[in-house]
C-alpha cells in the first residue's frame, strides 16, 4: 500500500500546536482563523504562515442559525443579464432551502477587504463569484474555513484551482461570423466586451477563425472593445455606420449592445436587415421581442448559474465534482435581424 | 397630565411571567419567541396569546455575527422590473454595511411557514416585501421580535398598519390616457396587471377618469386584464388588434407587455405610431431602445425601493418615519410609439 503522498494530507496540528510553534496564544490563532481584524499584521502573518506550513483545516462547521446560506457576489449589475444568473442560482438554492444572500462590487473585479472580512465571519456555505475573482491570499483564507469558492463565467484571472463554470465563448464568436460570413458578408464588424476580459478576447479569436476559415480578412478598424452596455452599442454603431465603407454586418458583445446597435441604424435610415444585420449576444429574454427581433448566441446563464450552484454545494458537503471547469455549450439562435448583404 | 393610554404601553412581563401565566417552562416561552417549531401547537397559541395579552416585546437584539442583514421577499422574479427594485435596496444596504438576502415566493403573494420560521430563526434587521404581504399572526410574530416589514408597491392586502411604499397607479393611469386623448383617439384600449392586484385597478379607473373627463365613452371590450409578462401584451394585442373595430391606441399594463403589442403589431403589419400609438408602464431601461422607443409612465421602481429601505432601517433603530405610506409620483415619458390617430 503507498503511503498517502504528505504534501496533500493535513497535518494534526491542533491550535494550541500552531499557538505553540508561533508564541502567541490559542485566542490569537483563533481569531485570526475566525477573519478577526484585532491582530497586529505582523503577527497574523506568522499565524497564517505557520498554519499554512501545517496545512492546517478547521474541522466541522457551526450550523448557521436560520438556514444555510450562499453568496452571490457580481462585480456589478447589468439588468437583464444579472436577472438570468440570479434566476439560475434561485432554481438550486431555493428548493435547498439555502438562503442568497446579495452583494456587488461596484465595478471592481475583487471583493475588497470589508466584504471579505464579513464573509469569513458570517461562514456561508460557499461563495459564488460573477465575472469578479479573489487575491490568493483570500482564496487560501476561505479555504482554510472550509468555504467553497465557484467562480461564474470566468475571465483571465482566475486561479486554474478554483473550479469554474463559462461558457464557450470562442465557440459563440465562431458561430455569429460564419452565420454572416454564409449569408454573404465580406465586410464585418465585431464590438466585443471590455478587452481586459477573456471572454471578449475568445470571441474576437471565434470570429477571426471563421474569417481565417472563410479565406476572408479581418479589417482591424472593425474590431471594437467596449463595455456590455447599450450605449458602447449605440456609440460604436454610429461612428461604425457614419464610415463611407461601413460593415453591411455588425456582431455585438451583448444583446443590450445590439439594442444600441439597432438605435443607431434608425437613427440613420439604415434598416435592418435589409441595409445591415445585426447579431447579438447571450438571447436575454428581450431579445426575442426587439424590432427587428434579434439573432443572437443563446449565453445559456441561467444554467451556468444552476450548475455553479450544484458545484458549490457539492463543494461545501465534501463532494468533489467530477469536473470543476465546464464550459456549456453556446448555440447560434437565427431571427429577424440577419440576412443577405445589400446587392452593391 | 394625562396617564399613558396602557393599551399603547408594552408592559413590564418578563418571560418567567408568561411561563407562569401559561404553566409551562421558561425554555418553551423562549422557543415560541424564537420561532422554533418544536412546541406543540395547542401551547404555542397559549404562549402567544399570553404574550399578545402581556404585550410582550423583546428586548433589544442578538448583533448578527458577520453583519446585519434584510430580507428582500419578491413575490415573483420579473427580469427587468426585479432588477430595478434590487439596485434601489443596494443603493441604501450596501454603503449601511447591510447584506441582502433575496428570496421569491414562486408567484404566491403570501410567505409560506417554512419561510416564515427560518426568518424568525434568523432575525433580519427587517423584512421587504414586493407585491406580496403577510397574514395578520405572521405580523404579530414579527412585531413582537422587533422585526419591522415594509411593504414595496402594495397590493390592496395590505393592512392599514404596514408601511408601504409605492408608486401613483391612478395618476399612471390618468397621465397615459389623457396622452392619448389629448392626440386625438376615441378608441383607446387598456392591457392591466392582474385584475386581483390593487394597482391594476387603480390604473383602470384613472383612465376612465380621463375619458370621463374628455366626456369620451370607455368601450368595455377594450379594458382588459393580464399579468406583466411579454406575452399577455402579445396575446391581448393580437385579439385587439385583429378586431374589425381595432382601437387606435393600446395602453399596456407595463414596459414587457408593451414589447408584446408591439410584436403583436408587427405580425399584423401594423406600424407605429402612425396605425396604432402604444403606451407603456414602469419605464424600465430597455423601454428607451425598443423599435420605437417606448411612450411610457415612469413608475421609479429605484426610488420606490431605496425609499422603502431607508423607511425599514430608521424602523429597525426605532425611529417611526414620519410618514409610513409613501407613493412617489409617476410621470409620462413621451418617446416616439405615440402619434395622432390614422385619418379614417
Amino acid at each position: 500500500m503507498a503511503a498517502p503522498s504528505p504534501g496533500n494530507q493535513p497535518s494534526s496540528a491542533t491550535i494550541a500546536t500552531i499557538a505553540g510553534e508561533v508564541g502567541v496564544s490559542v485566542t490569537t490563532v483563533s481569531k485570526v482563523l475566525n477573519g478577526r481584524s484585532d491582530v497586529a499584521p505582523g503577527t497574523r502573518a506568522r499565524v497564517e504562515a505557520s498554519l499554512e506550513r501545517h496545512r492546517y483545516r478547521r474541522r466541522g462547521r457551526r450550523a448557521a442559525p436560520g438556514g444555510e446560506q450562499l453568496d452571490l457576489v457580481f462585480h456589478q449589475f447589468n439588468s437583464a443579464w444579472t436577472m438570468e444568473i440570479i434566476r439560475g442560482v434561485e432554481n438550486v438554492a431555493a428548493p435547498a432551502k439555502i438562503g442568497v444572500l446579495l452583494s456587488q462590487l461596484g465595478g471592481a473585479h475583487r471583493p475588497q477587504r470589508e466584504w471579505f472580512d464579513a464573509v469569513l465571519t458570517r461562514r456561508p456555505l460557499g461563495v459564488l463569484l460573477v465575472l469578479a475573482n479573489l487575491t490568493q491570499t483570500q482564496r487560501l483564507r476561505l479555504q482554510r474555513q472550509r468555504i467553497p469558492v465557484v467562480v461564474i463565467d470566468t475571465d483571465s484571472a482566475t486561479a486554474a484551482s478554483v473550479p469554474t463554470v463559462g461558457s464557450n465563448n470562442w465557440n459563440g464568436g465562431l458561430l455569429a461570423a460564419r452565420h454572416l460570413l454564409d449569408l454573404g458578408h465580406r465586410r464585418i464588424a465585431i464590438i466585443s466586451g471590455p478587452e481586459d476580459v477573456l471572454c471578449s478576447r475568445a470571441r474576437v479569436a471565434g470570429f477571426r477563425f471563421a474569417h481565417d476559415e472563410a479565406a476572408v480578412p479581418v479589417d482591424p478598424d472593425l474590431v471594437r472593445y467596449g463595455n456590455f452596455y447599450v450605449n458602447a452599442g449605440y456609440e460604436h454603431g454610429l461612428r461604425l455606420l457614419s464610415r463611407p465603407d461601413r460593415p453591411t454586418a455588425i456582431f455585438a458583445g451583448s444583446d443590450m449592445q445590439a439594442l444600441g446597435v439597432l438605435q443607431a441604424a434608425r437613427r440613420l435610415g439604415i434598416e435592418i436587415p435589409r441595409d445591415l444585420s445585426v447579431v447579438g449576444y447571450d438571447n436575454i429574454p428581450v431579445s426575442a421581442w426587439t424590432g427587428p427581433a434579434l439573432t443572437t448566441v443563446n449565453q445559456p446563464l441561467e444554467d451556468m448559474a444552476s450548475t455553479a450552484t450544484r458545484m458549490l454545494l457539492d463543494l461545501a458537503r465534501g463532494v468533489d465534482p467530477p469536473t470543476s471547469r465546464i464550459d456549456l455549450v453556446t448555440e447560434l439562435v437565427v431571427r429577424e435581424s440577419t440576412g443577405p448583404p445589400p446587392a452593391s
